[in-house]
């Protein structure tokens, strides 16, 4: 495939990142960008095999910026970290154990590299210098030159992969979203979720029964809250952790009309399990002799690299659950935490070791339950705690425990270097302001969702803040069209809809480095201090998303090349400039491009899936645009044969700056989820 | 040798930890021992090789506790952990990377074992639950059973060594001590310090000239300080990260007579250096064959496993520190903090592995040195920032830049059970308080030591507390007998001078366990909380330390079995119960068992190493005693060769009650350190 190169070292190991799961690579899509050059010549990648394993080497240059590398929580550019790449719970620091460490990393000069590889890896992100580097740092003597630095430049960007060898993939650019892009197509392209999966979530606490959940349910009707998705909690099992896997009778005495009746209010119904299976219930003896040597919270653990491990599992899953409606699933616990996992002394009947069962699991786990959604021509959306190089078409959003909310968001951003999903979940907060800045950021982002399993909350728990809540909430179903378009735009062109401000073209902030101050305990090297832009996003074509914080009255915003309008208003803030934002507790800072089209439903609290709605059509500035809104019918394969829409929204502006909207409907083009587009010019 | 076993599985790697250093066993002492056997059945440890690595089991059985796998700092019980030993700097975590990841634990069933691999060991210490094991915890459903713990009982204690074999060496018992005396005497016997090592040390800043150390000098005698050793830090080089480890002529325009006027006073000269070698030196050239492919610092990376780096590095060493009168090192930077060490994709010119060399490197550079010095036939003390199994005989403190005072005194409790040395060195302090608190516990430890490298703090510092510290560091050089004994226990009969309570006999402390609240975000498990008692430990023979630090204003003590008293005042504390102390902020607690003797030279701030000084043989309690008091030249090896002395002091109580001191002296033996013994009987 043109822009894509596969690089071989040694004997590559049969089993890797992608050999385990279902996807095919978007072909056409990729063709369709065409031919691009590597941006590295000869020498830029060296690779040998020593002591058992395989050293790989990219020749770095100056400036040169390297994004990706697993779902980081604290930096965006990963240039001078050390990293162990390892399937885990995210514990406080981006030391490589996170809930997606993707070999995957994408370089400001243009290209982006996989290290196919499902054992542990370790790099060393421009942090190492050889002694044959011709481009270093000047030799000083710390004791005198007050320039003497601990950070030495480094131009090596390398990698450890305990194999005697290891495929590497290559993909162009020119820019950093091509290389993003390749990526994601050759991964089969993003997942396109049902409509519905682009609504409001609720998790209900893990004790509730099916009468609980619908006087949940009642209580959102009643207060006019959106409500798409119930999310179940372990309660609905008879026995977890370690589950069974079956409706408990008491709790749930008639699963399949609880599920039908939710339905009927146009209410899908997601179910939480993990992957530890208990004696206590009918799938143990069939899945026993497909399990490993160790078991987790009493609980035997399958061996999904088998195919006769993933057939009993989802036999039991499709009767269980997928029969009776379940649109989905919460898959935890298959990232570890460390200890909730088997060790990596673990032995499975497959033979296959068990860190690299760890570093596939998650992905595993996501391609079984997709498939058995797919075979059913049915969409699903849920949610996982790991993934791995190759989810990127997978239905499943990365979440986790932690809740730092500026963490939530730069994950949010690095989410889109790596092929991955992940939300920056509500669960409770301190303050009513902390609640509500939560909610705006969750309303931006892949899934919009408050999970209150062991809180209870619910969207109105801060009555001062409810009505606010109420608002962004409604703004989230609104903005459907347009997140649908979004996610259509990653299925078929593999562009992240939630983004990094730096796969923006002409946006080019960098981070401020501050001296270090010597401190013999805090800062005994006198470290720099790198203070980067990681709490603002792209989402759509053409939204910027600048999320204010707890504590927080202003903020700065570092606006891309062109002009930037207000979302909510339509007036102009800026130009190719930073500018500060002051917009008080209601509202989350939105901007949009010069040109940008935003589509709108009407506000819902529901989606019914069949209904059409008139759209208003937002156009912003005073650039001429096209958009092409995307339809389908929202809920199965279908789209994948070509049975979608592409409308054209067109704004043109004639010389007297007088706008105007038109419609383009392709020929025999279907429509599904629209009955109007009004066009409404926000900017005067 | 008896009650020592080796067990290998596969075929063991050539280079171990062992294997590169110049040890011997105590192959008399550990006879002496006597048989024990080892309380393990032929099931109770398992070794498999898969997937080129060797998978190696322990039984664990109810209440056993394991100890040790490394310097850790915030636990001293290691059941329920799961960590990688891996040298490293410690970063606020006890997950096995630290400056002494040992892989040797003891456990309280009555034996040690050393996993003898110089790769990074995975180590699941009781954490994971294998399928096939016999003592599980009950099955319990989480959403309905309180009972429900996220902590499953494990009777496993799993390694994972990346290496086709491995040699496992296991020590008897009975009890913990034994088996940590045993693990000691086969690396060779604890060090034995030239007496001058336990005096007060003062490091200076790195800037400070031959005057400035002059003057610093001046001001201690003048304040009547005690001070034994002066630590120059990188200044005295002219180029320092990297090295040349030559003197800067203009701060140290004659090293030799600097050296020497030191000297005269009595004062030992200490050298800081680490070991990336600068271009702009006269080793460079010579050295440069046998370094690395990497850089740190600028500075090249010799491979300390090629004897001609260590001959080449050792005779300019020799050249420009030893024939000058260095005394000793402190040895910087072999320990990592990750990045400013090589990676792990370096390569060396002896073919070995860059992790082996880093499990290695501080251990070889202690080795090294050590022998220089003792081809002088002269003792050294000094600090290092890494070492690992086998360096116990070697004169060095490991040290580092962290500084919480609690974890500074765990660490020093864990020291003892890996064979190493540790110091909670005292450099600034928020207050006066704390000021004292750490000198109080630095003057109870195997260095005494005040690092102003960076902070440029003297011991009077905090002016409302300098004759507290005064007092304190008088005390440490009174007790430099007894302490000097200590280290002879640790060098003849493997005893650690400073250790756990938990290798006392009769200390049956355990941790409390607190049930685990649960919180979505905080612990949404529920986990456990474990409290440790990890604020005393032993000094010698019969004295038990209990710190206070900033803050406190009483604390508990857990008396082992027997009588205690004060050391200060001899007064009966408390008999095999816990104690409540508020000793105000002048003292230190400290407690001395039931017929412990304390030999304590008198005040003074010098040592010559030469004069011979009255004892004040102290006896605390009522019970008859002997002591076997350690003398010989406190400079020398002629020590190993039998020229040295136990002096019997011996307290008699007869049946009124009176006490008699009396003072054996072996026929033909020498006294070196003391003039008279005078009793003193504390207890009334």
């Amino acid at each position: 495939m043109p822009g894509i190169w596969n690089i071989t070292a040694g004997k590559p190991e049969k089993m890797n990142l992608l050999s385990e799961l279902h996807i095919t690579p978007k072909s056409d899509a990729i063709r369709k960008m065409g031919e691009a050059p590597i941006p590295l010549g000869k020498d830029d990648i060296r690779l040998e095999i020593i002591d058992g394993k395989t050293y790989i080497r990219f020749q770095l240059v100056r400036d040169e910026k390297i994004f990706g590398l697993g779902l980081n929580f604290k930096t965006v550019e990963q240039r001078g970290r050390i990293m162990r790449l390892h399937v885990d719970h995210y514990t406080g620091k981006d030391d490589g154990r996170n809930h997606a460490p993707v070999p995957f990393f994408v370089s400001s000069r243009g290209y982006g590299a996989l290290i196919n590889s499902a054992r542990y890896i370790d790099v060393w992100v421009g942090s190492s210098v050889r002694k044959d580097s011709k481009d270093q740092s000047p030799l000083r003597d710390r004791t005198t030159d007050k320039n003497w630095r601990s950070d030495q430049y480094s131009d090596n960007l390398e990698f450890l992969v305990p194999a005697e060898g290891v495929e590497i993939l290559l993909f162009a650019g020119p820019t950093m979203l091509d290389a993003v892009r390749r990526f994601n197509l050759f991964n089969g392209g993003g997942v396109l979720p049902p409509r519905w999966g682009l609504g409001f979530w609720q998790r209900v606490p893990t004790p509730f029964s099916a009468d609980d959940v619908r006087n949940e349910v009642a209580e959102f009707e009643k207060r006019d809250f959106p409500l798409t998705v119930i999310g179940l909690e372990p309660g609905w099992m008879s026995r977890a952790y370690p589950c069974n896997y079956e409706w408990d009778a008491i709790r749930f005495p008639q699963p399949e009309t609880f599920v039908r009746e939710l339905s009927d209010k146009h209410i899908k119904t997601n179910a939480w399990f993990n992957p530890y299976v208990s004696p206590e219930g009918t799938l143990f003896n069939q899945i026993e002799p497909y399990t490993g040597s160790h078991k987790v919270w009493g609980g035997i653990i399958p061996d999904f690299t088998m195919p006769q491990a993933r057939q009993i599992y989802m036999n039991h899953f499709s009767k269980h659950l997928l029969d009776k409606g379940v649109s989905g699933f919460k898959m935890d616990e298959n990232d570890g935490i460390d200890s909730w996992l088997w060790p990596d002394v673990a032995t499975f009947p497959s033979g296959n070791a068990a860190e690299k069962l760890r570093q596939l699991y998650g992905s595993i786990m996501q391609d079984m339950t997709m498939q058995t959604f797919r075979q059913r021509n049915q969409r699903s959306y849920g949610l996982v705690r790991a993934g791995n190089a190759g989810t990127t078409s997978f239905p499943y959003v990365i979440y986790n425990d932690a809740y730092n909310h500026q963490e939530f968001i730069t994950a949010l951003i690095n989410s889109s270097f790596i092929g991955v999903l992940w939300t920056p979940e509500v669960r409770a907060s301190k303050t009513s302001e902390e609640w509500l800045r939560r909610m705006q950021t969750v309303c931006f982002s892949p899934l919009a969702m408050l999970n209150a399993w062991s809180d209870g909350t619910k969207p109105w728990s801060f009555p001062d803040v409810a009505d606010q809540v109420n608002e962004i909430s409604k703004l989230r179903m609104r903005l459907i069209p347009y997140l649908y378009t979004a996610f259509a735009d990653y299925a078929f062109e593999g562009i992240p809809p939630f983004r990094a401000m730096n796969l923006e073209e002409g946006f080019h902030a960098t981070g401020i480095i501050e001296e270090g101050l010597l401190d013999a305990t805090e800062n005994p090297y006198a470290m720099a201090v790198r203070k980067e832009i990681k709490n603002q996003y792209m989402a759509g074509k053409d939204l910027l998303i600048a999320p204010l914080f707890a504590g927080e009255k202003e903020r700065i915003v570092v606006l891309p090349q062109g002009k930037w309008y207000d979302f909510y208003t339509g007036v102009f803030v800026g130009e190719s400039e930073v500018i500060t934002v002051a917009p008080g507790l209601d509202k989350i800072p939105v901007f949009v491009r010069d040109g940008g089209i935003v589509p709108l439903w009407p506000v819902m609290t529901k989606i019914t899936g069949t209904d059409k709605y008139p759209l208003e059509v937002r156009h912003y500035g005073n650039k001429p645009a096209v958009y092409e809104l995307y339809d389908d019918d929202g809920q199965t394969f279908d789209y994948e044969k070509g049975d979608f829409s592409r409308i054209l929204l067109t704004v043109e502006v004639d010389k007297k700056g007088q706008k105007k909207g038109k419609v383009t409907i392709p020929k025999n083009g279907k429509v599904w989820s629209f009955s109007a587009c009004n066009f409404r010019f926000m900017t005067p």
